[in-house]
């Protein structure tokens, strides 16, 4: 046991708000979307769009029917409870308030499904065609990073389009996680969209990525500054590049700021690119210097 | 079943030590802390510290306390008991004689807490005046991964202090696992730190880091070179960056070395910096070259 | 409940498959790994070459063979039964079939385990003799993701040289989940080898690693490009760099394509290297930049 | 997979309403009481009621009352979305018109705990009391199962009071499947009542049993008989046994209708005893008959 | 640790086979049902049976049927693979032989699922009709220990016929440990059968027991006696009673022995009945005695 | 949220000590054994028991050794923790008092397991040979209530003659509560000792039982009456049956007090015995009376 004298001054120093608490207190009654539904919800996704891959029995096509017919049922009821609990996150709104507009954004959800899964495989194919290590698509479905922070991504840019909150950036959040790959629900990705390796590679929110586009590990797709409204918060406006179709970026580049990289480029590794460049550029660091030293690093 | 030859070959080859093996026996009895505990330690502190964002049920203020006193009670106990192991982890100690230590260093702990809390909050509030994405707290503390990292890394430096063994590091890996940042407990890193993304930053044991100081993704604040001493194994002596106040380091950038970064100032991304740079200073990358080539990178 | 009219058009609609989904359908009878027995088959690697690690009572020589008999047993009849899978996922073939392909080859698997062991032994006093900030070896075994990363990467390599399908890379890529560190399985890698902080770390398939070399966060062994076959899918031959005995490599750099860094050489960090260096060369980026800008990044 | 043709027949077989099911199909919504939800419920009344021996840490006042407060809060959060459900439970009402009401009784049941916890003292002192093979309270309330049942019973006696459908029967039948006792919620028990062994004990409805009452394994508290409605439902009439202050029933014994055992009395064990008998009174089964067979049971 | 003698007489003492042991080894190879597959095949069962009660989702016909669908699909493959086990529990089959028949056995039993739900509502029906205490049949579907027990033993009467060996009496007594009613599998039961409270029933191997008979708790249908083979082994004949339609036995009563219990007869409480009773009997204990004593039963 | 009001007025209602209560607590320190810690206890004695029947993979001696010896070193660290808690129950003991107690008793119940499983092999002999319905060893040992019941007590005697407080009744709690059968552990029981069916047995602290004994079903070894020491508690002496050798006892008998059934007698069922018989005695309920009533028991 602790003495009670402890136990008491450390209540009280823990209990008592700070001057920052109390300004981060959140407004509404403690409604926030549970990690494990999230968890669980990105399961059910991936069971509905890659029916083969998980789950051994789903030969027959009327069985493979109702997994996903159930997964679907599933997956409603586990959203629009979650819904529920981020239209109440910091703003204070009853729980009759919210029900029905969370079974509405549930099922404009569902009704994008489809048009999710058929990203989805795009992007499947991107990442096969882009590695020479592969010879077969279900390795890259079961092992590859890029597919899991791939589904998060599309689901939570849907779920970011029909206005709910917190949901989709703690969806891909799970996947920067797993992954080391973070990509903000505000981005806009085209088709056959492929990142190999992935450890490192940020998206900012305002970026706009065209179709086949390929990017590598530690790509940082950036913004350069902000300016800061008259709370002295940064501003929301557009600071992440355009990146056109049939872009390459190697290894640890740096493309910051509102400006476009022209289709058909290749930006090279460990660059650092602050400006815009005309389609089919070819950019690269500066050679590398040789030196002589004798001891460690020894510069 | 193993026929048996191939089983007893393997099993004479796994378990007759190795040279190498032989020497990094440890001498204590078989104690090092759990993982599982040290997961459990976090939640708790998580807990007592961001009260309103862990459970949905402490709105009013007596319950409030009840759970604070609760998480401390039991973070003692579980505190005490995994010290106690990691004071026997490789030293031949009995386990009374561990036991007064592991109680006293236990409570002098909880007293660090309300102070850990006022520090966390400051980074916080900090990664939200960063971050044009986000416009409420809450959503900074339930999903940025800095938030996660700085936890772990405030209490393994505290921990670190009061001369506990190997739990701060084992703290801070698991950090590290989970976000890509990689913090030092013995790092020293002042009030409203931030960092951005946060994958792949690695911030050096002997750092000294000052107030409003703001990294990105893929910073690594490391040494360039080190001594051994006479048994080959490398010297221990301040060897990684002081970065003192309202620094910012932009993304993927290497800071190496006992130099000093001046206040105020700017390193842009992908630079490799290995000298003292004076206050105010901006640091960038030389510009990078475009170049013309027809077929993949094709240099 | 989904009113029934949206529920069958979503389950029309990802149910039926799309154009691109019908090329990947798996061609064999929806055998694959379970995720859950990777982790279970690495956790008895592990206990079975770290014995005085992993459980707190394997102190009698009696009983610490009697947990590593038990150990391969168990790893064994999990191996089998996963490797069977592995050679029926995509392919068509009958259980029969397999049996005794799967039997022999778990077999030769336990017989690479004391080589194995040999191999992680040596990396972790690499990685001991690299990092002034520890004195026990015990701490490298238990913390240090680089240790993680290695065991996975041996069975894994260990594993594919047998043959085996999809398992080898799923091991990596669950260390790479973890560690931030991703090593293809197929990447030759030699003794006494380093990983400090890793993440970001990618070691390509066709790499070939001496003894002694040390590799820094973000460095990223890499292709530069690759040539298309007939169907339009990447050619598999050697295209990653060959690194001679006692090689550093700092953190951030790439180094791509068929090149050679020679023995005794010191790469900089955020290096891009495309071409190969003499032994005991010293490469470094070139000297960045002091400019000004009074605002933000303000390039 | 099944046979398509199989699947298909026994699908439809399962799937149609047979009469039989039609008629006792729910009226309500598919709303019953979680079994989980249920055992949580009950360790934690358990909690509050016995806040000695079920927490290893709950010596210090304070912390005692904070465990006591937090309990009651989950019980409370935890009970009235239970009782939301059982109202439900097979009446077609809206989620907002349970709503208060649930609320309402969930209050109301927390301000019976106090006495429910003073009877189940009384009921510990009866059991301890009355068993010769037991020196310490402690050992009575760890492990005899009387304490299980009646907890049980006395929390679903007080839910039962209060109008709560389903719930009651829910608890006491889960006391049944792990005692071998089965109460009705809606028996009347008074205080310091005793039950050794258990297995076997029914106490009917309409029950009412005295103070310092003790029963032994085996013994019914029954009905006779009972009359029918016009549908063919039996009626609900009050029909088990009352039982006066004092009595104590013997093992195996069968007491039957609405018959009175008069204070005082001593019922011997495997009596059938379908009449009322007056204070005092001497009950026992005829003596046994000494017979003569050679061979088993031989009769 | 166990020092290493006492140890190794222990391993000795406990693992050189006892002459009763050799006896008892089974001869197959370790094969035998998992007791967590028959949790779950009940589970499985209890779901397509009763659709309406386990899952709070199943309204729209639609999403029923798949639910059944599912179920069936679950519960054959799950039976399937027991089915194996089970045949080589005891007998000395290769894998491949039993394969066949065991995909034969687990289909013949899903074309029995209709007919056993079928007799299962006519149990409810019977229960509901027989409690006073009830007035929904949800209650008597989601609460009775009766219910638990018919469904494990029609399904356990169902496998048993079909030859599959262990498996029923398996199923059987999980029903037994968790509502204490014990029917052995072999058993023969008619329709409309009902048990109230039921702890402490045992109805044997070989009784007959027709339509409409309701027994209460602690009602033994046993054997009186039996004779042995010549390896002193208890040979196995009918030697349980025949119950006829309409019968009711009332608590603790033995029945005992091939008797005959004629149609529409009664038999009271605590009776031991070992010679056939006509249609129409009602058979009494004879009526207990009053007697006088002064201190505890004080015979 | 409860209401302030009324959730402190319960509070204080709930933790405010009853005078009942104050005369409950506990002496010692909040020590008690935990159930998690039994149910594991009695899975590794079972599984160095039986070892041929609770793993598929022990059939090479090597590694049926190994098993063996590994159960028996978790059983001994797993039991000596329990003592030690289970020493401090009521007793206000420290930590290091009771250290050496607590590993000497385990390792002197280690010493007693060989004894243990010579007299569980008999039990599992005697079922067998009592039982017509079932035809190998197998089925006995995995399903029959009474084999689990006999190893709990078995366990539970040896512990309670080494003087081991609190555990030895968890233990045979535990077996009472999964299959209705009570033994108290400080029962003699001598070999071959069956119960058939078993729910509803109980066998009180001082019965002394033979060799070659079996009961039915709700069979009571009971007390008749006991004498109250100063205190008023009930003094503890010798006051149930002895039931000599080759005794077999029917369903639901009641034999109470400290009288001898002579050895060779078969007691019959439903009958109440309180007095001694001479060897070879049968003993049968007077017979039953036909009797005449219309509707229901009617009596």
């Amino acid at each position: 046991m602790i003495p009670e004298e402890i136990l008491l001054r450390n209540i009280r120093g823990l209990s008592s708000c700070l001057e920052e608490e109390r300004m981060m207190l959140p407004n509404g009654a403690g409604h926030f979307p549970s990690m494990d539904s999230m968890r669980e919800l990105m399961r059910l996704v991936r069971e509905v769009v890659f029916p083969d891959f998980f789950d051994k029995q789903r030969e027959s096509t009327k069985i493979r029917e109702y997994f996903i017919g159930i997964g679907i049922e599933r997956l409603y009821s586990l959203l629009k409870r979650e819904i529920s609990h981020a239209l109440r996150f910091n703003h204070e709104r009853g729980a009759n308030d919210v029900d029905t507009e969370s079974r509405e954004l549930a099922l404009r959800f569902i009704d994008t499904l489809p048009e999710i899964k058929r990203l989805l495989y795009t992007d499947v194919r991107a990442m096969y065609d882009n590695d020479p290590a592969v010879d077969n698509y279900g390795e890259v479905i079961l092992c590859y990073p890029v597919v899991l922070a791939m589904v998060n991504y599309r689901v939570a840019h849907s779920l970011l389009k029909l206005g709910i909150p917190v949901i989709p950036r703690i969806l891909t959040e799970l996947a920067h996680s797993m992954t080391g790959i973070d990509i903000h629900p505000g981005a806009e990705i085209g088709e056959y969209f492929a990142i190999d390796h992935g450890t490192g590679v940020v998206i900012g929110e305002t970026c706009i990525i065209g179709n086949h586009v390929t990017l590598y590990q530690g790509v940082t797709l950036g913004a350069k500054n902000f300016s800061l409204d008259s709370h002295g918060h940064p501003v929301n406006v557009p600071r992440h590049p355009i990146i056109e179709d049939n872009v390459t970026v190697y290894s640890n580049s740096s493309i910051l700021g509102r400006i476009t990289v022209g289709h058909d480029s290749i930006i090279g590794g460990n660059v650092w690119l602050t400006y815009s460049v005309p389609p089919e550029s070819r950019i690269l660091q500066r050679k590398a210097v040789a030196t002589t030293f004798t001891d460690g690093l020894g510069i």
